[in-house]
C-alpha cells in the first residue's frame, strides 16, 4: 500500500524527475528493449513459411526467436517474457483453437523435467534451512578452502565421481551440487546483488558447467544419452554402450575437467582468490554450530536415499522427477520443513513458469515442422562435404543448434537421429559420428542458461548476470571444441574410430 | 539461519517442554491426525477391488478417500497432503510405470481450470496491490454498507447481474468477485488469524455460495453447462437450452439468492453487524486516496476487457483461462505490476499444488472405472424406485456424491450422462431429470472447500477453517434442496415438467 501511494503522489505532484515525460529516459529505455523482439519477429515473420513448416509452425519460430532476443534485452525477466510469447501464439492462434489450444500451450507444466527442476529448487531450499548445505559448505571449506580455486577444483571433482552414479544430470547438479554450491557462496559472503558477487558467480559457473562435463563422459551421465545408444544403432550401425561412450569421452573428459576450474578462474575471476581467513572462520563456525541436529541428520539420510533412488532408475523405472517429488512428501511427513517456506520459494515458480512455456513452444516447434526444416537447412550446407569433414561439420551445426532449444533432451530428440542419417550419407565415419553427437549433446548446454535444468538453477541466483552468462558459455563452447577436437580426433583416431 | 539456531539449540537443551519426548503431546496430536487417514486408506484397501475397476484405479479409490479425510483432520495442509498422495500412488505403481507414470502424475499441472484459479489469484494480487479493490471496496461500502447484511446482498446481486455474463463461473468469482470481497473485508479490519475473522468470513461465504446459485441460474453461468444441453439431448431425447435453462431456474434461483445472504448471516454471524462508523470511515479513506492512479485507470480497463473476453468465449473460443493468463502478460508488459509480486504470491502455487493433484487423481479414478461403478451403485440403490421418485433419488445421489470430486466440470463429465439414462429407464420425466440433474450440477458445489476454482480461492484465504466450511456446506446444501425442491418442484409441475 505504502508503495503504491508513493508512486500515485508522485505522478501527482508533476515531479520533475525523468520517468514523467511521455519520451522520458524509463520510455526510451523500454523502447530500447522491446524493439530488437519487436525488429525480430517482424523479420522472421515477414521472410514468408518455408516448405514444410505448417503457417502455425512459423509463427512459433517467430515467437521464439524473439523470446531468445528478450532474454538478451530484458524488456522483462525470463518468466514474464515465456508468458507474452504464450500469449502472443495463443492470440495469433499458433496453438490452434478452443479448448485443445489452451491445453497446448500448458502442456509444458506437465512436463517431468520441468518438474524434477522445481523439485530441486524446493529440496536445496530444505537444505539452506536446516542448516546443512551450510554444514557441508564449512566442512568442504575447512578442508579444500585454502584458494578459491581449490574449491572450483573440489566442486568438479565432485561432479566427476557423482556422474556415472546419477543418471539425471539435474538431479545431480540441481538437487545435490547445487545446495552444496550455494552455501559455498553464502558461507564466503557472496551475495548476487553486492559484495563478492563475482565469486560467487566463479562457483556457480564451475558447479554449472562441471555437471555437463560429467553427463558427456558417461553413458548415465544425463536422461537421454541412452537414447543416443538406440539412435546410434539405428541409424548408423554401431553398437554404442555404455563401456564404447566411455571409450572415447575418458582422456577429453579428464582433460576438460582439469582444465575448466581454472579456465572460468581465468575468464571470471573472483574478489577472493586465498582464503585462509575464510578457513579458519569456517573452522569456528563449524565449531559453533555444534553437533548435528536431529533435522540435519533426518535430512542427510534422505538425500542419501534420493540419490539411492536417482541411480536405480533402470531397477524400479521411477523418473527421476517423481523421486524428487517423494522426497519432499517425506520432508513435509516427517516435518523437516514447512510447506509456507516451499509456497514462499519464488525461484522454484519462476522457473516452473518460463521452463514450463519454453517446453510448451519447443514440442510445437518439433511438431509443426520447424526442426525438420532447419535440419534440412544443415543438410543442404552439409552437402558439398564428404566423411570426416561431413562428421565435424555436423558436429558443429549440432552443438549451436542448442541455442534454439531448452532442453538437452529435446534437443537430441529433435536433431540427433536426423543427423545420424545426414552424416551417414555424406559417408562420415559411423563411430565418429556416434561419438561427437553424443558428446556434444551435453557438452553444447555451456552456450545459453536455457540449456538443462542445471543450468537454469545456477544461473537463476543471480551471480552472473545473462549477458556475461552467454559470453562465458560462448568461451566455455569454443574450449569444449578445442578439446575435445583437439584431444579427441588424434585419440579417436588411435581408437580406429575414423 | 535464526530460526535454525534456535530449534538446534532447543534440542540440545533438552529443554522439558512438551513436543520433545517420544509419546510427547505434540507426537500424540501428529498420531491423531494421521491415524483416521490411515484408517481409511486401509479400510478401503482391505475391502477388495470391485468388479469393473482395475486393481490401479482401486488403490486412486483408496489414497483419494484417505486424502479428503486428511483435508479434514488436517495431518498437513491440502498442498502437501495432495502431494504425499501423489507420492504413495506412484509409489505403488497406480499411475503405471516408467516416464509415462511421472507425465500421468503431473497431467493435472497443465490443466486449464487450474491455471484459471493461479491466474485469477495472480489478478487478484494486483488488484490488490494497486488500490483498485480497496477503491472498489470502499466506494461499496460507502454506499451500501450501512449493515454487514447489506455487503452480503450486494454481493449476491453483483453475481446475479454477473452470472449470465461471464461464462466461467471460476473467471466470475475468482477473477472478478474475488478481488472485491477480499478488499471488502480488509477494509472493514477482518483478518483471517485475527480479528473480525468471522465478518471476513461472512463475506467470503457470501461470495463463494452466490457464484453457484448465479451457475445454477444460467445455461451460460458455468464452463460446463453447455455440456448439460448435450447429454439432455443425447440420453433424454429433449430440447435443453438457454431458455429453458432459465425458465426452470429464474423463481428457485430467484428465492435462493434473496435468501442466501440471511441464512449465511444466522449461520456465521459477523462481529461487526452494523458500521456506519465503517461507511464514514469508508468515505473518509476514499478522500484520502484522491483521485484514480493512472495504474488504476489502465487496471479497470484492463479488467473490463477481460470481463468482455470471457463473455464472449462462444465467439472467439479461447478458453477462460489462456484470457486470463493474456491478461497477466498485458499487466507486466505495461509494468502495471512486478512478476517478482506474483512469484511471491504463495496462495496461487499451493492452489496449482493441491488442486493439480486433485485433478491428476480424479482423471484416474474415472479412467479406472472407478467412476462408473460407483454410478453403477447409485443405480442398484435407485432400482426399486420409479417416476418421479427416481428422478428425486438420482438427482439426491448427485447431489451429494459432488464430495468426491474436485471439480463441478468434473462431475458432470462423469456421472450426468450416465445418470439420465438410468433414471429414464427407471420411468422419470425426462424434463424433470434434466432440470434436477442441471441445476444441482452448480449447487452441489457447496459442499466442500474443493469443489470448484472460486471456492478454492474463497476458502484459501482462510476466514473460515476447513471443518467449519464442510459444516456450513452441508447445510447451505440441504437449504439449496429445500429450496429448488420445495419451490421448484410445484413449479416445474406448473410447467408440465413432470
Amino acid at each position: 500500500m505504502a508503495e503504491t501511494r508513493e508512486s500515485s503522489s508522485g505522478v501527482r505532484a508533476g515531479s520533475p524527475e525523468p520517468g514523467d515525460g511521455l519520451f522520458s529516459r524509463r520510455a526510451a529505455v523500454w523502447i530500447a528493449r522491446w524493439l530488437p523482439v519487436v525488429a525480430v519477429a517482424l523479420a522472421v515473420r515477414s521472410s514468408g513459411v518455408p516448405e514444410g513448416v505448417t503457417p502455425e509452425g512459423w509463427w512459433f519460430a517467430c515467437v521464439f526467436a524473439a523470446t531468445i532476443v528478450g532474454f538478451l534485452t530484458r524488456p522483462l525477466p525470463m518468466g514474464p517474457m515465456v508468458l507474452v510469447a504464450l500469449a502472443v501464439l495463443l492470440a495469433v492462434g499458433a496453438f490452434g483453437h478452443g479448448a485443445e489450444a489452451v491445453e497446448r500451450m500448458l502442456a509444458g507444466f506437465a512436463d517431468a523435467t520441468v518438474w524434477l527442476v522445481v523439485a530441486a529448487f524446493l529440496l536445496s531450499g530444505t537444505v539452506v534451512r536446516t542448516g546443512l548445505g551450510r554444514r557441508v559448505a564449512l566442512w568442504l571449506i575447512s578442508k579444500l578452502g585454502r584458494t578459491t580455486l581449490g574449491l572450483g577444483y573440489s566442486i568438479a571433482g565432485a561432479e566427476l565421481i557423482l556422474g556415472p552414479i546419477i543418471p539425471s544430470n539435474t538431479a545431480r547438479g540441481g538437487g545435490v551440487m547445487f545446495p552444496v554450491v550455494n552455501g559455498l557462496a553464502q558461507a564466503l559472503g557472496a551475495d548476487p546483488y553486492n559484495e563478492r558477487r563475482r565469486t560467487g558467480g566463479y562457483l556457480v559457473l564451475c558447479g554449472s558447467h562441471a555437471n555437463l562435463v560429467a553427463a558427456a563422459m558417461f553413458f548415465t551421465g544425463m536422461a537421454a544419452n541412452p537414447q543416443l545408444g538406440n539412435f546410434a544403432a539405428a541409424d548408423l550401425g554401431v553398437s554404442w554402450t555404455w563401456t564404447t561412450w566411455l571409450a572415447g569421452s575418458w582422456l577429453p573428459g579428464i582433460v576438460s575437467m582439469s582444465l575448466l576450474p581454472a579456465l572460468l578462474y581465468w575468464i571470471h575471476r573472483p574478489e577472493l582468490t586465498h582464503s585462509p581467513e575464510a578457513r579458519r572462520e569456517a573452522r569456528r563456525e563449524l565449531q559453533a554450530m555444534g553437533p548435528c541436529t536431529a533435522r540435519q541428520v533426518a535430512l542427510a539420510v534422505l538425500l542419501a536415499a534420493l540419490v539411492a533412488a536417482w541411480a536405480s532408475e533402470p531397477v524400479h523405472g521411477v523418473h527421476a522427477a517423481g523421486v524428487a517429488l517423494a522426497g519432499i512428501a517425506v520432508i513435509l511427513i516427517l516435518g523437516l520443513d514447512r510447506w509456507l517456506d516451499f509456497t514462499a520459494d519464488r525461484g522454484a515458480w519462476d522457473a516452473l513458469m518460463w521452463l514450463g512455456g519454453l517446453v510448451a513452444m519447443a514440442e510445437q516447434l518439433q511438431r509443426q515442422g520447424v526442426m525438420r526444416w532447419f535440419a534440412a537447412q544443415i543438410e543442404q550446407q552439409v552437402g558439398g562435404f564428404t566423411g570426416v569433414w561431413a562428421a565435424l561439420l555436423v558436429g558443429l551445426a549440432y552443438f549451436f543448434s542448442m541455442y534454439g532449444f531448452s532442453m538437452l533432451t529435446g534437443h537430441i530428440m529433435a536433431m540427433a537421429s536426423v543427423l545420424f542419417v545426414v552424416a551417414k550419407a555424406a559417408g562420415a565415419p559411423p563411430m565418429l559420428v556416434a561419438a561427437v553427437i553424443s558428446y556434444f549433446s551435453n557438452l553444447c548446454g555451456c552456450l545459453t542458461n536455457y540449456s538443462t535444468g542445471q543450468v537454469v538453477i545456477y544461473s537463476g541466483l543471480g551471480y552472473v548476470s545473462t549477458p556475461r552468462w552467454f559470453a562465458i558459455g560462448l568461451a566455455v563452447g569454443v574450449f569444449h571444441l578445442a578439446v575435445w577436437l583437439g584431444v579427441g580426433m588424434p585419440y579417436w583416431r588411435m581408437l580406429g574410430w575414423w
